[in-house]
């Protein structure tokens, strides 16, 4: 790390954020830890901290180029970013470009069923309660937001998972699931908020054909499948070749 | 029972159903077996039988005499019914009016609170999946109705949960929720199928204030209250005192 931050304002399963001097700002520490299963799996996995922040950076340097406000303000070192200090609705949005996970189990739809257009699922953050699905009369119910910034929300998650998609198809990355978490700002404005990477998107190698092998992201963990860093490596590889080193903050 | 059956064409853990010599029509066979929690609990309730069959023959002309469709015909005996054949729609129709159960733990939700409207929420009827929530867009993609019989059916379902709340309340009950399954006919009518009972709908006793006490209804089972069978004959004796006596199949 390569600056002073100011005091832990929150320690989540996979990152820290500290306060800044700079208000609305807030420094991201991206942590080694694997968790799965509502915390129920654990691990450490060497390397994860710094190839999720990596990761993510690109992606939020990516949705930027198209026009796509994300928190995302540039690096500190492999493992720290700055980000745009946002008011997280708690929400997990769900995108699935093709079937698997809970999807599967929880409806007779067959795994690798492609969906068209992408389903899309809201889950409420809530650790305690397992992030329940949420229907749109629970979301009414629950009054977490208004039916325009639903609009708005469902709109901007679709037009990330579009771009993201569109960007790994090129890289023979097939963009099976995202989870996306959404914020505002001071100002209102809904951003994309919280880190992408195989920790929160299915990424399947399309060079590879086995089922098993083709994987490259947070199911090999769930999975015990092995190679967990390995896999977002080859996921970071292929995003380094096409694209330019995310911008340092300063 | 007082007349012969056909074939049994479906055997479900409360009720049997029976094919009979009028097409069309089935016989159905109230059992007085009692279960709970996805059938992981189970047991046997003397006297079940035959209390959810009357006051399901009551509830259902209720419905009838305010231009409600249901599926049944009349009563054989006092545990069988003659129905009418419906295709059943694999979706459990549960209206709240006041918070509790599932809802209370898979949201934030206060048990208690009072929902104006009336939450709706549709499960898909799946044992082996644990009959999951279906979102509107899980519903959409396993295409089990269009979206103008989804209309229909919600419209039906808040109307069948206003007659039975409003009848109830006068006999001093409240209708906490009510799970509806529904089907349609050989012309595409939509029907309230299956049972209406202290085993599908949460009923209080308003005259009673301990809120435990006050349940008649299937959470005496779940929650291992006793009097499961006293509770229920409690509902059909206040029903009794405004009904007149069901109509017997002929």
């Amino acid at each position: 790390m390569a600056q002073n931050h100011g005091p832990l304002v929150y320690e989540g399963k996979a990152k820290r954020i500290y306060g800044m001097n700079e208000p609305g700002e807030v420094m991201v520490e991206f942590k080694n830890d694997a968790t799965a299963f509502n915390a129920k799996k654990k691990s450490e996995i060497d390397g994860k901290g710094r190839l999720n922040c990596l990761l993510s950076a690109y992606f939020f340097e990516l949705l930027e180029s198209e026009g796509i406000q994300t928190h995302y303000r540039g690096l500190i070192s492999d493992n720290w970013m700055v980000a745009q200090h946002v008011e997280v609705i708690p929400i997990e949005v769900v995108l699935r470009n093709i079937a698997t996970g809970s999807l599967c189990r929880e409806t007779p739809v067959k795994q690798g069923t492609k969906l068209k257009p992408p389903l899309l699922d809201l889950y409420f953050k809530d650790d305690a309660l397992g992030d329940p699905l949420l229907t749109e009369s629970r979301l009414e119910l629950l009054d977490l937001m208004s039916s325009d910034r639903r609009a708005e929300l469902e709109k901007l998650a679709r037009r990330v998972n579009d771009v993201l998609s569109h960007f790994m198809q090129k890289l023979d990355l097939l963009l099976v699931d995202l989870k996306l978490e959404l914020g505002t700002n001071q100002e209102g404005q809904l951003l994309v908020a919280d880190e992408i990477s195989p920790d929160t998107c299915r990424i399947w190698d399309l060079r590879i054909d086995d089922p098993r092998d083709r994987i490259l992201d947070k199911d090999r963990f769930r999975q015990d499948l092995g190679g967990v860093a390995e896999s977002y490596e080859e996921v970071l590889k292929r995003v380094q070749e096409v694209s330019s080193r995310p911008r340092h903050y300063n």
